[in-house]
């Protein structure tokens, strides 16, 4: 059965190129396949048999006790918080971390405090940590230390295993637990040449995003200690998290873990070769080099900022995130093979001949 | 195609008659079809089409301006209580209210104060809600009042629409704006033989279920005026409830609002002849004469328990759930026929008969 | 030396007779005295002698562990609840108790659910008090019960050492500490013939106030075990708390913990006097007879409400303040001598007259 | 008649050199004076009129409309912040100010996120600034911006009002209010060689603490737009800061603020007098130079740490407290005469001995 979704690339006019961000990509048709046959039950009552398989398959996939199915990656990183919390105790996370940035909000209904630790492609700086972590006098007990990989906002950059390994070490040390924002975890994974479970051992909770690169529509999974899972299953109650036959959803989220990771080198490939291709167009315009599929380019040489280049580009048929005022983001996915990329190129090329 | 949930009627052994909730209840045939071909768009971003057309549609149905949907009804009023209230207010709410007696959580994320007004058949007394009003002196400003139609607590009881207005006026002369937990509005409006938006005309917000009788697998809608509807939107990105190709669900929940309505009323003629059948049974048990598809059951001049009873009702193939000690719920919906009230009812009988 | 406050009642024309409150009481001589000569620290680094000193007066006088000086007794409530309590939890308390009903913005600052439990003359129903634990299901778990005495919504009632015992059995069996909001505390000591440790033994926790029928001009102590109290000193500093040279207070602190209590058998004998000669003037007004300081007296037969009789009770030289719309609340204090009550009596037959 | 704490320094033994901090100050003689015949009233019914009056008077000596008397500095803040935001929004503020770094557990309290802002002595960095207030996308809506003068952990630095005034134009032309954390308002000012309203001019509200330099025992006041002061005020009831006859203490908080600002210049003479010393000691010790009362002297150079250098200078007779690891914070106030200095000086030179 041919999926609405599914035939979109047999229009025939060609569709915007859409590098804003992997989250745009819609469900496989074995993910169709699997949501028309998944056992369902009632979350609420006896558990969905689907949500239970997800939450089981991801937690071994990420070398995790337990899992929780949940509408969103911020809500896994939001229950994380919660669980792993008490009233007024502090967080640390680096102060370029998508939970600092964009998930703020958080304070809202968690009341902690937030404290961000400089970092440098996404890392936190160690001695800044140490610091934050002493929390004497009239600073706050520390609830958690939060890392994030693939990091967003450092390009997709990849947190080396020593390093994690180094500040889960440090937290533990002062029996502080560490959660890794892990909605890119298997870019990460993918990046390090190793399975996802070899990154999140370096963390006591990690959360999994699934309608990223790994193509499901929603849904993401918080993986920990069954005792931590257990009280987010209360939180997720309690936020309005918990559904009915969510059974319907995971079983997109079961192919996009067992099977959609497979696919992430060749988004990183791809990304590899945007960057590539837009370097040799200097001076308007420079990549950063990505460790997987995130590419932030900085367009302020060209003296246009990234709005105008963003509206332009978009003319030409691709469409790029504008990244702060100097800066476009562009995401690889599935969506995005590799004529998408020439296309995408030669829409930069165009917008830089039109600009300059 | 045929789903492995439409089959499961099919098996040979007799499933168990499940009078537990309407919240069991599986996707429909035509469900399937509708989440197999709906378009998808990321809501993150530009907006999912389907999810924005099941807004638009409820939205209409429930006579509101703007409809937001979410993945539980528990959300739905956790958003309308935070996009309609500020730091150091309290909600005002009927006594027995489900938003009272189970999702009191909320109050952790909205630091409000909780005030419940005492009732009878889910109604609020109109003098109490007057003094709860007045709000005087170190009393704390209300900042919305909240309903429940049809009632679970109260068996399904439905409010008669002059208290609604008269709740709705009473609110309004002060500026305070009115919620209705419309969990089953569709019960309430079938049983009074109105169009749902003749309930929800007597408030500012309304939250419907999508996944209890009108049998989506999840979500509900939060409809209400536009402004509130944005804040929610906010808000709901906050708690981790905005989705990207959610249309996947929205799909089911159009059909809930377009198509499942309209088979309420079998229900609530199940309820009533299941009630009528328990009263011929006296004196052991007393069943509440329904409105809708709620009975409790009250089992306490047998000399046993509720629990003792949903026990040994399991065993003679029939779930109810103990709703308190001395009584059970027991909730028709479309899983249950004609058939499966007989079977349920000599249940009751079996089990009367063996704890005598 | 004569001070300003003490000479009020040297004034040619005749002061009104205030019984409003018995917070409107002024420092005493020997408070005065004392609040010249305390040593003084600085209580946010090494220690305020004075305020040590009254914190173990006053723990002591309460048979608890260790106390806390802080500046109201609103704040002494709070930082039990705070100290006692983790996030998504809640407080169950009488459903007229000051907490609930006029401390009830506490929420905005804890979070947690505000359980009510209704009572007759301030003491909880027990049965609904056990309901109301068990907290199964959706509902919350309970982190802390509260108790009042003398209750002063139940006209300065006091609740029997026996059920205090019940509530606090009660409670400890499920491992749930009891508070005690004892802003009249002394006054429900003297009303039971027993030294203050005693009631305060039925509760982890007590609240005690300086500055109502004790005199002092402000300030109260918080005691209980050591845990609790070190917990409670880091949450009042959050709050802004923590005073320097605070000694200068605690010592009109020290005078009334332990000389002042010795004088309110004088206020309640006083209370009884107002309500039996009120009572005589049947049928205008009927007074509740008092246990303690505090007399409430309704109004309701007389045609007229509480604010007209509160203003007219003002022209006649009596302050009265109006307690809902039908009653008034009286309350003696060290201000009100045995010519006061004449004074109010006569006051009283005077508005019955002209309103008659 | 002689107060106890005022006899102190007759005492035969010399008592310590206590630098720790200006909140160590004791009364005067003229404070304790005043506290015993300040007229008093129930600040929680009429109003205490010595409240009133230094309300009157700090809220005309700060240039604003209305004033609110507090326990405290910390609490005067958090008021600020309650009664100037709503819920889900964020406080800028410089990363090191004492808001963020000391009273952080307000978060606790206000469910707000705190994004600091880097700075130079205090001062936050306009560009900076500019893009925090930005606020777009996934990010909160500034409540309040706030300032620090002078600034405690940068060495009593105070900001220049030309900064002031620029941070003030930034958040206003956005409608965001500004808050001054004037703990040591005065002290700035008398720096700047004008009024404490030219200071205050720059901002909307701000917290003057009375028990630091100004030597009140304890107290702070609140002063700004009427409306703020009365949203203040009913958060202090909701905190327990409220008092009844808190005249005793605003007594000596009158005294603070209309006599003691002026003797503030001599402690910033003796601020420098010890700086100018130290620096000599090269290069042991090196020590910021003072513009207003407080000293941080860096004693990494010496080979010894801040807690080695305190606790040879207490044996020597001299208090000073470890301000991180290599630096202790000296703060000079009015027990704090030439002798002492000279004495302090004299310690540090056989510290400096001592540990080479």
């Amino acid at each position: 059965m041919a999926h609405q979704n599914e035939t979109n690339s047999a229009a025939v006019e060609l569709p915007p190129i859409d590098l804003r961000s992997d989250t745009v990509t819609k469900p496989t048709g074995a993910m169709y396949a699997r949501m028309a046959s998944a056992p369902l039950g009632d979350d609420g009552l006896d558990g969905d048999p689907t949500a239970r398989e997800l939450e089981a398959v991801a937690a071994a996939a990420l070398g995790k006790e337990a899992g929780l199915f949940v509408p969103s990656c911020t809500m896994a990183n939001l229950l994380a918080t919660l669980a792993q919390s008490e009233r007024s105790e502090q967080v640390i996370l680096e102060s370029a971390a998508h939970m600092y940035v964009s998930e703020r909000g958080a304070a809202t209904f968690t009341g902690l405090f937030y404290l961000p630790v400089a970092g440098t492609a996404g890392a936190m700086d160690l001695d800044l940590l140490e610091d934050a972590l002493q929390g004497e006098g009239l600073k706050l007990k520390t609830a958690l230390v939060a890392m994030e990989t693939s990091h967003n906002n450092a390009s997709g950059a990849v947190l080396p295993l020593e390093h994690m390994q180094a500040v889960h070490a440090m937290a533990s040390s002062r029996g502080v637990p560490v959660h890794v924002d892990g909605a890119r975890i298997f870019n990460a994974a993918t990046a390090l040449g190793v399975a996802p479970d070899q990154v999140a051992t370096h963390c006591d909770t990690v959360a999994l995003c699934l309608s990223k690169g790994l193509s499901a529509p929603a849904g993401a999974v918080l993986a920990g200690p069954r005792a931590v899972i257990d009280r987010s299953r209360r939180f997720r109650r309690m936020l309005g998290g918990s559904q009915r036959q969510i059974g319907v959803l995971a079983a997109a989220g079961l192919e996009a873990v067992q099977v959609m990771g497979q696919r992430l080198a060749e988004d990183h490939r791809r990304a590899r070769a945007l960057s590539d291709a837009l370097n040799k167009m200097h001076p308007e315009v420079s990549a950063t080099i990505p460790q997987t599929n995130i590419v932030q380019v900085d367009v302020s040489r060209s003296g246009r900022g990234s709005a105008a280049w963003s509206e332009a580009l978009e003319k030409a048929g691709v469409k790029a995130r504008p990244w702060g005022k100097q800066r476009l983001r562009c995401v690889t996915h599935r969506h995005i093979d590799d004529a998408a990329i020439d296309r995408a190129v030669t829409a930069f090329r165009t917008v830089a001949g039109a600009l300059a």
